[in-house]
């Protein structure tokens, strides 16, 4: 006797994070992966994802070496909706750091692969030793006290994956072209909730939404071209802090040639400062 | 009849940082150069020269688009004095950007190559478009007006290499153990004066002295493991500054588990803003 129903779904489904970060080791320094429509911008994946892509690479390798220290994704190319594949290298191991290069691959026209997106990242053994900081965490109301920004309207998928509660410099409210200093303070958290773990921070890193459409207010064409983040936590500090809301601030530095930059900081509600990041801008205008 | 005289010199030396960056081309997508003792730290090479290199072999190449928009330089190990090659291979080229992945390498202890040095450059054709900026350079005195600082007691070569002059937040002249705020203003140009290209500037990013020292009055060790320069300038941008100095600043941002940050600015004197710059540096202790 054959039965043909389909498989009972006897665990929940994972979080949209954890289905759209899942990568199938093919080969040495070798995985694969596939798009995931939750995290769908307007051409193509939101560079967050992609950026803890590269990451998860290098997470789960075997050969690994202590925790992210810094991480630079370099979008050559949006990824195209379907499977894709990551190579992940241990270029150098030392005693306390380990240095990787990565590239994304899809077949290009000709069914060769081509490289859509390019990494470097550094891991690290991380010890206690002094520590200050020189960037303290803006006064602030509490995640709390504010409303959650609707971000339905624009009708993109990834908007959905992040519970973002604006401070100050939040996304014009009117196209009017009038001219605004480019920094944005907000606390951002995954949606559904989720205590983020490296990857998950690191796609966290790019929540915000271009400079340029502040400091214009003008919703001009834009596409980030390189990000960079340095990991000040370690992956105990970030479970202390579960699903709460990370503060988050972006200030954009120079605008010209058809690029922007902005430098960012991720702080947990405490104060401490789990991670920085810069990223640089392609905008047509 | 046969001499034994050595050949005449008949061109002026070249300024050592042209020296520095000769690279040879020795096959596609790679050349070799040497290290040079003008440029040379404590344990190996000025981190600035590591990055010239590592962007001179990309401006160099038959292939490359447009003009440097962002460099990152992962420092896995210091280059041994002597020969070095440089990889720089464009991964990806689009309509108006392009992508390389760039590895410096010398023989290891098995005679094979070993990469002590990995980088990512993008290129990208730089057009007129709306421009603004939100980092307007701090008010301080003429670099005429200062003095030099007298950094011969150090004995390291490449100190010498640049004529700086400090407005606020100088190395500390007392190792005391104070706690200052760690960010630094002040005035840097080649020396000999030397009117910087894309290399050179992505040199000068580096010039600053770590902010830990700074910060806690104390000598630690230490060492850039990652930096990124991203380029605002154009090439004609950098042409009219000629060889006066650069109003530099360097603010650090998180000191713990043995890293920190800094985020930093170059400014021409006419507060036009040529480049941005990012660090991460171990420290012990």
């Amino acid at each position: 006797m054959t039965t043909t129903a389909p498989p009972l779904a006897l665990a929940p489904a994972p979080h949209p994070f954890d289905a759209a970060v899942a990568l199938q080791p093919i080969g040495p320094h070798r995985c694969s992966g596939h798009s995931h429509p939750g995290y769908w911008n307007m051409v193509g994946p939101y560079g967050g994802i992609t950026a803890a892509l590269m990451l998860q690479a290098v997470l789960q390798h075997p050969d690994r070496l202590g925790e992210p220290l810094a991480l630079t994704v370099n979008y050559a190319a949006a990824t195209a909706e379907g499977p894709f594949e990551i190579t992940a290298t241990p270029v150098r191991t030392n005693r306390s750091t380990q240095h990787w290069v990565v590239t994304l691959s899809q077949p290009g026209a000709d069914g060769m692969p081509q490289v859509g997106t390019s990494a470097t990242v550094v891991t690290a053994i991380k010890r206690d030793t002094w520590a200050a900081s020189d960037t303290p965490m803006p006064a602030t109301p509490a995640a709390a006290t504010l409303a959650r920004a609707d971000r339905t309207a624009a009708g993109v998928a990834w908007l959905q994956r992040y519970d973002v509660r604006p401070v100050d410099g939040d996304i014009p409210r009117q196209w009017d072209g009038a001219t605004n200093h480019s920094r944005t303070l907000m606390w951002a958290a995954d949606a559904p909730a989720r205590t983020p773990c490296f990857a998950g921070l690191a796609a966290l890193a790019d929540v915000f939404f271009p400079r340029i459409w502040l400091k214009r207010a003008t919703l001009v064409p834009v596409g980030t071209v390189s990000m960079t983040v340095y990991f000040h936590t370690s992956a105990a500090q970030l479970a202390e802090n579960g699903p709460a809301h990370l503060l988050a601030q972006a200030t954009g530095q120079e605008f010209r040639h058809g690029f922007f930059d902005h430098s960012g900081q991720l702080w947990r509600a405490d104060g401490l400062l789990l991670a920085t990041t810069h990223q640089i801008v392609y905008f047509k205008g």
